[in-house]
């Protein structure tokens, strides 16, 4: 058993590497994850946790009997494409270690404490992020969750089929989340904001109103020495718009941020004019309620760019939350308990603000010496992340203790 | 064995069909592709042909012992991804069908003749068009056709061995070259060229200068939510300024015409800012020299796109084809044996275009009522596929008989 957080991401270093990308691609029920889920539950049942999955595939390994009031804590072990190794793993690591070290301080926990790893939180394989979450909260239609494909085509619901889960029990589950007391999540932190400070571990504020949509621009695949310009019908043009629009309608709209990081021509053959593109936006603007404004404002420069160019487009959100504000007074006790550290906001979803709506929420986190993230660039330094399993020790501590 | 090439084309309907994009992906070595070799084979050795296959993957049928001076037709197997039936296929199914009714009239050529399908001939899987008559006829050095790679990074030289080639003997294939007397390949029109004319068939005249250029734009990979837009270094939005340039600096040029129907950003999630996005540009201008120098201009213009978002742009030239006007003479030859038919100019590349260089070379073009190629609509009447084999017959009878 690891000694500490960082040997534990070591143990898990080779596990979906992406040899193309770079950094890892581990997706929801694709051979890496699984490993990594088989990895939780050996490494849960080694420091006496017993181990369930709930009805929407996330893993809980629980200290003591599972019931209300519970202290819970954890992240999620899938990634982005080409993601790094920080971005949910941390999170696992560190609690599976604070576990470890109270184990070790001969403390019971007077509440029941669980370490969960929500599934396919990146939406890197189904496109709606914090699935796991959202269906256990009811944040997502079970039957349009089912419904989801991979870029194969196969259905989330096929897909849970053939891991062993049964996916007409996708949906709600009340009796899961009426255990949960408070959700503390640790997590690298995604951007710079800790960069220029003293300390290694900062407490979540807020997280930025966000969603992901996905515009289809549909036009005439050809020829693409054969068709003269004014014979084609060039959905590559009016894509091209979009992206540039985004990021000028994000320029103009304070802390807004504007991102097209997939876009698919079909066929996508080099002398070929596609078919149909299809490009996903990534859209989160400060304040309540100002996202899906500006995400409708570059929906009509598409259209009208699609118009100019003889083509057509469709656009489909496939997911959205509000912004959330974690509890406030669970903040309070988080940085009280870490010596007055102070709050982040941050523009990154996570499970943890899915949950907010529902139960007491908070979270912590770790510095990152570049910010970067989603790449394989994204990091921290071993004493960083061994502040963080002190810091999630103690708050368990407190918490559970 | 068929009747009429339709017939010919319903036999091997199925083959290589893309489930995902429509219509056929057809890709060198692939097992679609490997198929219809086979069937080739099959069909010539039912019609009396001895095949072979030359050092670089073409595969020849004779009548008549391999010579100098011989009559060659034919055309390639492999497609775009999600291409037509016809692009391609035609031209051999007709070949085979003219060889067919030479042997029934009772014929037997005073030449050779031979039926070829070139290998890679729309570079759909490797990037380079036309690469097996480009290898036979020196037009591209093998040691970097050996080296180029599909998507997932096979390279040309290990596909060909897994294949039964052998890649060390790619190269200029001078024996194969001097047999050739005339090409003649016959082919669907990828235009409207023939759309308002009474003729089902014209003769080519002339092929656009065009290459393939592959843009590589790098920044930095990192989070769509977390990275604020001064921090960012998205390789996208440049990316989106070569494509609208494109546009832009072929409406300028007269009869230009430059494609992006190529773009993968890399790793390609939805909530990742690329830390690179690659693109293929294809570009076809009229004119002698004039396609180097607006791929330029379009190269300065992604180099100051990229700057300003911190990014950096390399061109690279993937291949490249100088303009070919057809051999005058078996141009009017061809024209006078089927009635006077008209000539028609093409922006589309042909294996016989690479031949032109070093052999009189032709070619037929069977009517298109769309114009639509390279996409699934592509389409030719039956009336106007029977008409272009008769065409091609009587071609044959005139060179060979």
């Amino acid at each position: 058993m690891g000694e500490t957080p960082s040997q534990l991401l070591a143990a898990i270093e080779d596990v979906g590497r992406d040899r193309t990308r770079g950094g890892y691609s581990r997706h929801l029920f694709g051979p890496a994850e699984h490993e990594l889920r088989e990895w939780f539950v050996e490494q849960a049942r080694n420091r006496g946790l017993d181990v369930t999955t709930d009805r929407n595939a996330n893993t809980w390994a629980w200290w003591g009997e599972p019931g209300p009031d519970a202290v819970v804590t954890g992240s999620h072990l899938d990634s982005v494409p080409g993601g790094g190794a920080f971005d949910g793993p941390l999170g696992v690591v560190s609690a599976l270690e604070a576990v470890r070290r109270l184990r070790r301080s001969g403390r019971t926990p007077t509440r029941p404490l669980a370490v969960v790893a929500f599934a396919e939180e990146e939406g890197g394989r189904f496109g709606v992020p914090c699935l796991g979450s959202r269906l256990l909260t009811g944040g997502i239609d079970p039957d349009r969750a089912r419904r989801l494909t991979d870029e194969d085509s196969i259905s989330f619901a096929e897909a849970a089929r053939r891991a062993g889960h049964d996916p007409e029990r996708f949906g709600p589950d009340s009796s899961a989340l009426s255990r949960i007391g408070r959700f503390i999540e640790l997590h690298v932190e995604q951007g710079r904001g800790l960069v220029d400070f003293d300390s290694p571990v900062a407490v979540g504020s807020t997280v930025l109103e966000h969603g992901r949509w996905c515009f289809t621009v549909s036009g005439q695949g050809n020829h693409a020495g054969a068709t003269e310009l004014a014979d084609r019908r060039d959905p590559m043009v009016p894509s091209a718009a979009v992206v540039s629009a985004a990021r000028r309608i994000a320029a103009a709209a304070e802390g807004a941020r504007l991102t097209v990081g997939k876009l698919v021509p079909e066929p996508g053959g080099a002398n070929v004019i596609p078919s149909r593109v299809r490009l996903w936006l990534d859209a989160r603007v400060p304040g309540e309620g100002n996202t899906r404004p500006l995400v409708a404002e570059l929906a009509a420069t598409a259209r009208d760019a699609a118009a100019e160019e003889g083509c057509e487009v469709a656009v489909s959100e496939e997911s959205y939350s509000d912004g959330v504000s974690f509890d406030t007074a669970l903040r309070g006790e988080l940085s009280e308990a870490l010596g007055g550290v102070r709050e982040l906001p941050t523009g990154a979803g996570h499970d943890a603000a899915i949950l907010a709506k529902h139960v007491p929420a908070g979270m912590l986190y770790v510095r990152n010496p570049t910010g970067i993230s989603h790449a394989p660039e994204e990091f921290a330094e071993p004493d960083d992340v061994e502040a963080g399993a002190r810091a999630l020790t103690r708050v368990l501590e407190r918490n559970a203790g």
